[in-house]
């Protein structure tokens, strides 16, 4: 069954369709028709950022949970801008709809040189370069538009990997006819016997195991099979790590939650288990530096290895197999074991019973943001030392933990908070960054307060970026940044604003901001010692300046100081 | 002639040689090891921009004075977050090297992921997606980097055109054998019959023409023509009338000047003579729907056409015949004309003699900017109202005047006041911004007050994307942007500063404001009614949603406001 509308209520109610209630971008000549046609729908939220690449960043942090995303932007200026953001979910595994509002078909027919392009008549570079970081790319025109918008949507959805569509300004309000039916996101059903004979062999394996052991990276997140994967565990004790990637999927209060897993950077007690395991489950592993211990991961050679369209289980290979559905009949058949030995979570650090008097420290810091976290909390740490000590928190039930560890872009945590608060509006978020990121993306402050959002920010005031000081340049100026009042912002920002700023220098003073009444953004900025930091996140800079410049790199130079 | 040096240090030497004495960029793990080296080398200024966005557009306002600019940015995260500015640079031509400090070329022979990639093992999306928008590229090893470094440098110079060239973090400490002589940056010689034929095919067309007249494009800026096009006009009187992008190039206080030509958009008194013309010479000319006033110029079709490295006269076409050398021998050889009668220039806008009362309108904001142009200054138009208003002012003698008229990416200015500051620190700079603008780049304020730079900045504060609202969304919600304290954000980005702010919302109290001591960074904002806008800017906004949505528009609908 058919009905018609305009191509640009079409793509409006698919989005809709999918969940979608929150758009983000930045308005442009080339998309303001279907943002009018958004507006008149009155189907969504506009988040109206100030610039591209924090809404790239805003709708990536959305997608992560909610499911999905959708981004709008115009040609040229706008995709450019926000290329960064698409460019890491496709990293990192996360659904963004790319929107990009484009030139009238008419210029193109015509070879018009418009606005907002390189003036030649090559019209598809901009296409050309999202096709470096999409899975899919579309122009869409009057004759594909309905068959492209649900091949991209449900690519997004399949792949776990943002897409990129063109919608030229001349054709949004042309009718189309269109499906009555509404699109359903759905994973198709795996073949039967690919998935049987797959299912049997890991069941058949683990019961046979004496070491079984599960390692999940971010595929576990992406594919929501977490409750999959601590049941089956649960059947039989069965330790499961995660990849720092994934920090926080399986609950970390669960029985058999063990710790991180990277390798010489494993937390305590990991390593030998992983390593040493018979039968290791790996979920969408990726041996990336900054997730394997800078490679000093060591795996055992016979591994199931699933992702999320096939297995690899030594030499046999399984097409067709869906992650969740797999595991879904693994937990299933998997046979309990009884009395399956019940593993002891290790304990958080024991919290300082005292506040240490004297300048705030990273360490003293971090010890009490563990404190602080709450069950239910959705966690973002930036790259730098936020991430570090983001890691090293031992998480209470269902929070969300969120960082950039493949990708790694600084001020990506900025944008994405954004994203989560619209997302997920009743649980609380807490947003951790250095200086030096928070520069790149600082105005989306602005939107966060515009959309009254309430976000707990923690901001390290210390001079400059200071995981990099521990790479390479301790004492470069390039590694120094501006002094702002960052505490200021918020009200310079949104004029009149009742949040709540605090700038922190002792574990006292920060215990109080902490105590605020959450009735508003609360905004900390925690002042430190520029070269202060924990001894993970220096051995981590000192290990990728190895990495990165070798045996001849400047860290090796007599007297350099790291 | 031969000696040995570093990679970096090469390349370092090269930049320098060509005169680039400031780089601009972020640090990032795969670049820090070259920072160091400019550091240790003592050879350059590091802008320290807040982001990559930031930096690209500063980079470009620099090349626009300087002729030619660098910028280091850190792959992936860095390189696709800078990629709008260098395709700004590309679609107006603007010389920027983009050094791009990349994975370590062991990580590429042995397949490792690394952070900051997509962590599959293709390290090469970004290179393809900088060939969108670059004359060249080049990931550099120890085998090609002298000859690429040269190369790259070359190109860039000599089409005027981006390059991007990728460093990995593994061998800027490695040396090689390196030419002793400096790199000199020259056009090359023309092919000497083609030059001659050509460039008296040029005179002999001009002498015999009854109504010669000139048309310049933003090659006569980049080519660096004007005085030979102004000196050969003043031979024999020929009027020259300029595309918007090349707006002051030709000095508007010559006598040969005419004014802006834009089809129907043209300023009094240039359409006819332009299109009457028997003999019309343009220089880099291209049809751009924002350059030709939407598709209406209507330019005679015998013309010639000279661009940077090529003619067309009529069905005649010369390769090898560079811009420069060729104007310089037409310059030379067109006879003068007895007393050629001298164009009167037309008249400035009178001066209002009194300050008006009430609120301050976008009419008198204007004319009092007028009053306020002074020789030699340095104007920066953000793209919307104050580019339109811009484009109105008469340039006094010595003026260079900055805009994006084909790329149009809001918030360029921000970053692109940075760049010409430094690179011309004697010139007095005046930036004209709008709002939403502004808020995209904002945090560049802080670069700019940690350099100790004085621009004046003019921000319109009116609530929105006034030139969206005249061309879709007269009140979409879309159009609207947080409210700011603008002019309070000096003090936060830069504690302490003597920058002078004021906020003004009557032309009394902008003439106040207008009369401060330039003696810091002057940032005025001036509060105007969200729908105030010249005509000009609503003209333009109407005729751009006839060429964008075209007659099914929203523009057309019944009852929409416009």
């Amino acid at each position: 069954m058919t009905t018609t509308m305009t191509i640009g209520d079409f793509l409006l109610r698919r989005l809709r369709e999918v969940g979608i209630q929150h758009l983000f971008g930045v308005a442009g000549d080339f998309n303001l028709e279907f943002l009018l046609q958004m507006e008149d729908g009155k189907g969504f939220t506009w988040a109206g950022n100030c610039n591209e690449l924090n809404a790239s960043y805003a709708a990536d942090g959305y997608a992560r949970i909610h499911g999905i995303a959708g981004l709008v932007v115009t040609n040229g200026v706008g995709a450019w801008s926000a290329i960064n953001g698409i460019a890491g979910a496709y990293s990192e595994h996360v659904p963004v709809i790319c929107v990009c509002g484009s030139p009238p078909l008419r210029s193109i027919d015509r070879n018009l040189l418009m606005h907002h392009t390189p003036a030649t008549t090559d019209n598809d570079g901009v296409m050309r370069g999202y096709a470096q970081v999409t899975a899919a790319q579309a122009r869409l025109t009057p004759q594909n538009a309905v068959m492209e918008i649900d091949r991209l949507i449900a690519t997004a959805w399949r792949r776990k990997l943002p897409v990129y569509m063109e919608l030229p300004s001349d054709i949004a309000y042309l009718e189309v006819e269109v499906p009555a039916e509404p699109l359903r996101l759905a994973m198709p059903a795996g073949d039967p016997e690919r998935l049987s004979t797959c299912a049997a062999t890991i069941v058949t394996a683990f019961a046979n195991a004496e070491s079984p052991a599960i390692l999940v990276d971010l595929a576990a997140d992406r594919f929501d099979v977490a409750a999959e994967l601590m049941e089956l565990a649960g059947k039989r004790g069965i330790p499961i790590a995660a990849i720092n990637t994934a920090k926080g999927v399986i609950d970390e209060t669960h029985p058999c939650y063990l710790g991180l897993y990277a390798g010489a950077g494993s937390e305590p007690g990991v390593r030998e288990v992983v390593e040493g395991s018979d039968c290791l489950l790996t979920i969408g592993l990726r041996r990336v530096d900054t997730t394997c211990g800078a490679f000093t991961d060591a795996l055992p050679a016979l591994r199931i290895d699933a992702r999320g369209d096939a297995v690899d289980i030594g030499p046999d290979n399984f097409q067709a197999v869906y992650l969740k559905e797999l595991l879904r009949k693994v937990a299933d058949d998997l046979p309990a074991r009884k009395s399956a030995p019940a593993r002891t979570p290790s304990a958080a650090e024991a919290a300082a019973e005292a506040t240490p008097p004297g300048p705030l420290t990273q360490a003293v810091y971090w010890s009490m943001i563990q404190n602080f976290v709450r069950e239910g909390d959705v966690i973002i740490a930036e790259g730098g030392t936020s991430e570090v000590g983001g890691f090293g928190l031992r998480l209470p039930s269902g929070c969300t933990f969120i960082t950039q560890s493949v990708w790694g872009s600084i001020g990506y945590s900025v944008g994405s908070v954004l994203g989560t608060l619209l997302a997920a509006p009743h649980r609380r978020h807490l947003l951790f960054v250095g200086d030096g990121s928070f520069q790149l993306t600082a105005q989306e402050l602005s939107t966060m307060l515009r959309h009254d959002l309430k976000p707990i920010i923690f901001l390290i005031n210390n001079g400059g970026y200071t995981i990099e000081r521990a790479i390479c340049g301790k004492n470069g100026t390039f590694n120094d940044i501006a002094n702002w009042a960052y505490a200021e912002l918020p009200k310079v920002l949104h004029p009149g604003t009742t949040a709540r700023t605090f700038v922190v220098k002792t574990a006292a003073e920060l215990e109080a901001a902490m105590a605020a009444p959450h009735d508003n953004m609360i905004f900390i900025e925690a002042v430190m010692d520029k070269y202060d930091a924990l001894q993970t996140a220096l051995d981590m800079g000192h290990g990728m300046a190895e990495i990165d410049y070798g045996p001849r790199g400047p860290q090796h130079r007599p007297g350099v100081q790291i």
